[in-house]
């Protein structure tokens, strides 16, 4: 069993950065869009033996670790709001949530009874890997957003109408996400998952003031519960430069960073007391293996020789990324950061030095 | 002639703080749709009686600047890249730019003979206003995304791999892009602007290394040009939370903040030596008044009793933002800010004692 994310999650010397990619199984892959030319987005998530094949697709690069294939709304049907994907336009929620009353209706979900199909992919899953399996879920504020939008949004204004101006019935939907959310991790440890990550993809629209406010209690529920299972957590986020200091106080294992950080600086203001996740920008594969090659090296360099790093790209690997590029930059990372030249690997932490 | 938004820029002291909006003249706006129901977007800009007539719509607010009604894309047509505004969908660029000889068809154009509209309304906007008139155009990384995207994007892709792959193309096309900025930006200035904002609005897609090495260069180009007319230069972006020090160095002299930086940390970043223009959050204005009212109060305590701070969304005014609230938060800056009891006004630079 190759361990190399788990101890870097553990901020544990590795015998070489540990590296996989968010949406690492998806639309770049030849072998996944022959799938989903049989099969939707929601029919390939339900379906446990058409997840694990997908999941199990990207590891012939030699990424460290699996992400079960799944999405972050999958809670959100059995919760009482259904949603479908438009094609070429993202999720769509068909009833928003915009009342109180709206809020009321929402259920609170037993994950092994409506989300067993994920429980099943993971137990599935256990049985072929010989990386760890990430679980993962949304977080509130992220998933509030498509609930109360009906979709992708470029302001977020129904969503923060309601935090703003009804502050009780935020919290309480926030309060009902945060405890599916916790039930459904929880539920990922038990069928087998090894570590998790919870997705905020669009909390960097909120400001630090509003982040600890409306926030940062949902997270730390979800959180101090789902550590104390044991398992490694990687608490996500995109533009979250002015929140990560809140976000690591709100918990996690791992802080994931995006490119827009420098990850040296972001892992200061973390807190060396976590590990850190990213942070190339997921343009970068579509240049030359050159410049990729220059930037991931930028990347490692941040990091240096203190262990806790997990090499990834700042958010999910974008359509249209060329497969090879991706499988070469595994192979880059590994062969960078191992062997008696490396700069980083099995270096005693915080040590600067070279690796004997 | 109401000049507490110039002596502001100039970091003097002022016996209110002064507050303008982006976009304050606009779609939320009854008077600005009255007049869209019978000339499309394009039309309106290019007709200097009716560019005026929209840019004076929102002084009834009490605000304490106009600027020019106008759109950043309008060069492009000139220089040889027509676009449009599909119905909901934001601006269309009908052949987007996607090779090195692409690049070389655009023109450098003279602003009085492709702009002169625009520069005629800035004469009628003076002869009219009793407070500054600002002019404006888009940085050329932003105006470069809407080129080679061929309007909004959600991720860059297309943009960033021309930046990564052929840099000695990327640099030529920002070099054009910053020239036809530079002209036009002066142009204004000659026509009788006071002051001038450069919209970086996207610009927050990018790390600080990537800042460096491909925008910066002719972000200094432009300001250091324009600034040297003696007119206040405000350099605006979102997401700029990590490039915040570099666009301060790169030039303005003003620099704009959004809502996802606390505001007093950023001017610390920015440096003192510099004024700052923000930044509450837009989706705020949704919000009951009171609210509206202690978030602004937030943003002036961040600001303290340093001379330097104009005050403003963190960018521009929503559509269906109410009118009313508009109107109230400028009522509520000033009165916050001036008499006897305000915390800031006209109070020595740098002190953080009471006024007398």
């Amino acid at each position: 069993m190759n361990d190399r994310f788990l101890r870097a999650c553990r901020r544990e010397p590795v015998d070489a950065t540990p590296v996989w990619f968010m949406r690492q199984a998806g639309r770049y892959m030849a072998e996944y869009l022959e799938i989903r030319a049989k099969y939707s987005m929601l029919e390939v998530c339900r379906t446990p033996e058409l997840a694990t094949q997908v999941t199990l697709q990207p590891l012939r690069f030699g990424v460290d670790a699996a992400i079960l294939f799944a999405d972050i709304l999958l809670p959100l049907e059995p919760m009482g709001a259904p949603f479908d994907f438009a094609k070429g336009e993202g999720p769509v929620v068909h009833e928003p949530i915009r009342t109180s009353a709206d809020i009321d209706k929402l259920r609170l979900i037993d994950p092994e009874e409506s989300l067993g199909y994920c429980l099943e992919a993971i137990r599935m899953l256990r049985r072929e890997l010989k990386v760890p399996l990430i679980g993962f879920a949304g977080a509130p504020f992220t998933l509030a957003s498509y609930l109360i939008e009906g979709g992708k949004s470029a302001h977020f204004t129904a969503t923060k109408r309601l935090m703003y101006a009804e502050p009780e019935a935020w919290h309480r939907l926030m309060g009902k996400l945060a405890e599916v959310v916790r039930r459904f991790l929880r539920a990922q440890v038990a069928a087998g998952a090894q570590a998790l990550q919870v997705f905020d993809s669009w909390v960097g629209q909120l400001g630090p003031d509003d982040y600890t406010r409306f926030i940062a209690p949902h997270m730390r529920a979800i959180l101090s519960d789902v550590q104390s299972t044991g398992v490694p957590v990687i608490h996500f986020g995109t533009g979250t430069s002015t929140l990560l200091e809140l976000m690591a106080q709100a918990g996690g294992t791992v802080i994931g960073v995006d490119w827009r950080d420098r990850l040296g600086e972001a892992w200061g203001r973390v807190g060396y007391d976590k590990a850190v996740q990213g942070n190339l920008d997921p343009t970068v594969l579509f240049a030359p293996r050159s410049v990729i090659q220059e930037q991931a090296r930028a990347v490692l360099l941040q990091a240096a020789t203190r262990p806790g790093h997990i090499f990834n790209l700042g958010h999910g690997i974008l359509p249209g990324t060329p497969v090879e590029e991706v499988e070469a930059l595994v192979d880059f990372v590994h062969t960078e950061t191992s062997g008696p030249h490396s700069r980083v690997g099995s270096s005693p932490r915080g040590s600067s030095g070279p690796k004997d």
